[in-house]
């Protein structure tokens, strides 16, 4: 059974941080796992884009009841209409989660992963303040939470 | 953007609700739609299995914690640890759904997703007190729910 | 500790029904119990203003996010956000239910609380084609679910 | 109409930090706003022991099914079955949220309470790292999120 990673970050994003997060979609994808995350833009977006690229699947648990409003790169949208409820869904169904820049939407994701006991790792500049396994690179990140 | 179609019905089924279940499972994925269900046995199996014989996608809306409890024939296997708060989200983030015989778990979904007005139909002698519309096949059944 | 008893009907009722709710409501109270609802108008409503009467304590659990659309008599407004996913939650919380007309939504919650295994009981018309044990008046009513 | 508000801290906690809880819920309670919390020992219960001294309401969004897990200073227990994702509602309901000490799910209720855009207030130590607002003592706290 494949199993889920979680991508989660920012809805608006710099460019390095797609980069990031594109390569973490795809090496997710490489690896034979599933991508899943909160299916907006931005982070969510590049992941999708990433995962779609190496032919991957990609999941976004959405907050509204418009699954219209996924971006172009989900394959499975899920309009849960739960609001920013659904944040516990996108860590609680997942493996382990890369977390990419982002602001409070994804510390709480990060924070309730951490809870649950899944293997939780920070790229480039997440949250500095929060005690936070981080690597270098999205090589790294991957081998990290599928090891 | 591909829709989802759920099937919901029991976790143990008789052959002929089984039989029904994966013609519909198998239709939904000619129809290039998604198969979502609540990811176990009986209705939720066959209808996943009918699905990925067609070479459809299928997910499964798990009320428990850990994705290991999946039907084999799911592919994207979401534990959500809601219990059965999971019915909710079945219909919720499906298009239509198909009913097929099934208990007061099944009862609930079909009752949701007519409160969210998505079209709902019944198969076989899904809960025959129930305002609900019947179609005599799994053809019509999916013709319905994906009109 | 108090135990938590929902009242389920419509958001809009006829005169019956809201007499009925409201002696539903006042017996919740006298018996001790806390009376938990949607929040809304009609039947909740009306449930509300009889348990409040009576000195009762009375709880609603939302759709929407803003706690005034609670209706006048509930003290503990619960804005879940949630929307009609929130039904699951009303009777997840609940010791027993009493189901008072309504429509689908209504059903919805009478029929996870029965896959729930808790005790449920329609006064009124409520959903003749659907197996529930009926009474014939409130106080058989809160006898039955308080039992 | 009472507002609600949230006291989110571990259900272990030191001597400091229940007085701090203790002194909280008595506040809440006196400006008369009912307390939510997540129902268990700890922050938690120093909260509602605080709270119910000074004649106040208590509120337990509980992760499990079984309203006994309350604390005993629980006026409704809300037993949602829905695991750590209880966060979220506790947090949703709240019109402020007050932070004492805590772990990953204490910072899962700061961040979304934050992403919600909803007041919240760190006492003690809770979180140094987290761009949090801080006072110094439970009086601060409570004007703050009620102001």
């Amino acid at each position: 059974m494949k199993r889920l990673i979680a991508v989660v970050g920012g809805s608006t994003c710099s460019a390095v941080e797609a980069e990031l997060a594109a390569d973490v979609g795809r090496l997710v994808a490489e690896h034979g796992a599933i991508l899943v995350c909160g299916g907006l833009s931005g982070v969510m977006e590049a992941a999708c884009r990433g995962a779609k690229q190496a032919g991957g699947l990609t999941v976004g648990i959405l907050p509204g009841d418009d699954p219209r409003d996924a971006n172009p790169f989900v394959d499975v949208p899920l309009a849960t209409g739960m609001g920013e409820m659904r944040n516990a869904l996108v860590v609680r169904v997942a493996a382990g989660v890369v977390a990419i820049g982002g602001g409070w939407g994804t510390l709480s994701e990060i924070a309730l992963a951490r809870r649950l006991g899944k293997p939780v790792v920070g790229l480039h500049d997440a949250f500095p303040g929060v005690d936070l396994p981080r690597v270098a690179d999205p090589a790294a990140a991957v081998a990290r939470v599928l090891g």
